[in-house]
């Protein structure tokens, strides 16, 4: 089975995603993971209830989530764009299923109901929050749909052990369905060619990288990118997967191309 | 198999339903058909891109639905309602999957690209629209879930043959649904206490109706009422459904006090 990582950006190609799909699915079942930061910022803004970003005291950004904000997650991640993608994968006769961590508590975690911030050297306590560490993928559901020949399209937000809905971070769930599925190889599309060196120079693509020096480039990464490589880390240390392709969902054959080493493999 | 149909209405009480369908899953499975109206003309305004009604020339209203209407749709139907009753459910220990029509291609049917609608003397023809009729209830993917103890609740919009996202009435969906899983008896849940005579006259409850005279209760409907009203009259035309319960949602046991009577009852 593959996993397949596809970020929330405007840019990603769906149609040639899901030509890909058409073919590897002749062969192989695949689950798909999706976000919707993109479409989630814009309709948040729109609403006049713009996303904010918060930074942790050891300096990774995350998205500060109120009960609001979980609203606009509901409607941007689990309605517009899942269902989105779940019609264009039917465009191509892929029996897509479209599903969000609190479906069959498929996310189950713990909610952090107060998180640090800081703010220059201030560090403060924001409470209210409805994020969380998801600690269980809840797989049963996703193996009788794919046994039954649906491809299953997820997307955060999930759910809390008090069933509250808690925003938590794909990158960082990625362990947990590799775990669940027995996955060995992985595929991450974004906008981006793979990981680069130089978040400015587009020609700085770092072409592999060894598994177990993950950390040396977690120097090269900004913002997510960090979290990415962080959740890759985890899929290493935790899980049978044997390679990570991260590759460009921009262009034509995305994952073809990624599965041959076009972007960034990590092994 | 119970069939529960809740109205979009913001004040149906999802604690007492939970409450209700918790006791009632201990002896049969469930099957939930939700709306959200109210929530996307709330939401749709805000977007500035109000609800727009329109008329058909036999009087019938319906929503005008463009393809940035279904983009509001998915947000509010297909994420924003669909995943807070889940959430719900949940709560009460109900393992609920939300799904839309599109998912495994649930509600399949014929987009009508262009519809009528009167204005006043004058018909005019309105291109553009993403609605259809639903011809195909899909129940494959329902009765797995069913069998592996979830419990689904789905809500609109559908797929088009030709695979676009299309707004469908669910009144005029549930003979598809009652047929395909032999379903006996459907309980339908709004913000009244049952089909009143007169709309203005919360005493003026109709108790029962002969489910052969249903074309005479026609009169007595207002706007969304003609189609509940219309899509019962099919359910007994084309399924074996024995009874339908019209009930109030927002009351304390609403589930069963429908099913003795309390509200309208059709057979």
């Amino acid at each position: 089975m593959l996993l397949l990582k596809a970020g929330g950006g405007e840019k990603i190609n769906w149609d040639y995603i899901a030509l890909d799909l058409k073919e590897i699915l002749k062969k192989e079942t695949v689950i798909l993971l999706h976000g919707a930061n993109k479409v989630r910022d814009k309709i948040a803004k729109k609403l006049k209830y713009p996303t904010k970003i918060i930074v942790s005291p050891s300096g990774i950004p995350s998205v500060l989530t109120d009960n609001k904000a979980i609203d606009i997650f509901l409607m941007t991640y689990a309605g517009l764009v899942n269902k989105r993608i779940v019609e264009k994968l039917q465009g191509y006769q892929i029996n897509a299923v479209g599903l969000c961590g609190v479906d069959g508590r498929l996310f189950e975690g713990k909610r952090k109901k107060a998180i640090l911030a800081s703010y220059g050297q201030k560090i403060k306590v924001i409470n209210n929050t409805y994020t969380g560490k998801i600690e269980k993928f809840n797989s049963h559901l996703i193996k009788i749909l794919i046994q039954s020949g649906y491809t299953p399209v997820i997307t955060p937000p999930g759910i809390s052990d008090e069933n509250k809905i808690i925003n938590f971070d794909s990158d960082l769930v990625l362990s947990l369905i590799a775990k669940e599925l027995n996955i060995k190889k992985i595929v991450v599309l974004f906008e981006e060619k793979g990981l680069l060196k130089d978040f400015n120079d587009k020609k700085s693509l770092i072409k592999k990288i060894d598994k177990n020096k993950l950390d040396n480039f977690l120097k090269y990464a900004q913002d997510r990118m960090k979290k990415k490589i962080l959740g890759i880390k985890k899929v290493f240390q935790e899980t049978k997967v044997e390679k990570v392709f991260f590759g460009d969902g921009t262009i034509k054959n995305p994952i073809f191309k990624a599965l041959k080493g076009v972007g960034t493999v990590i092994c």
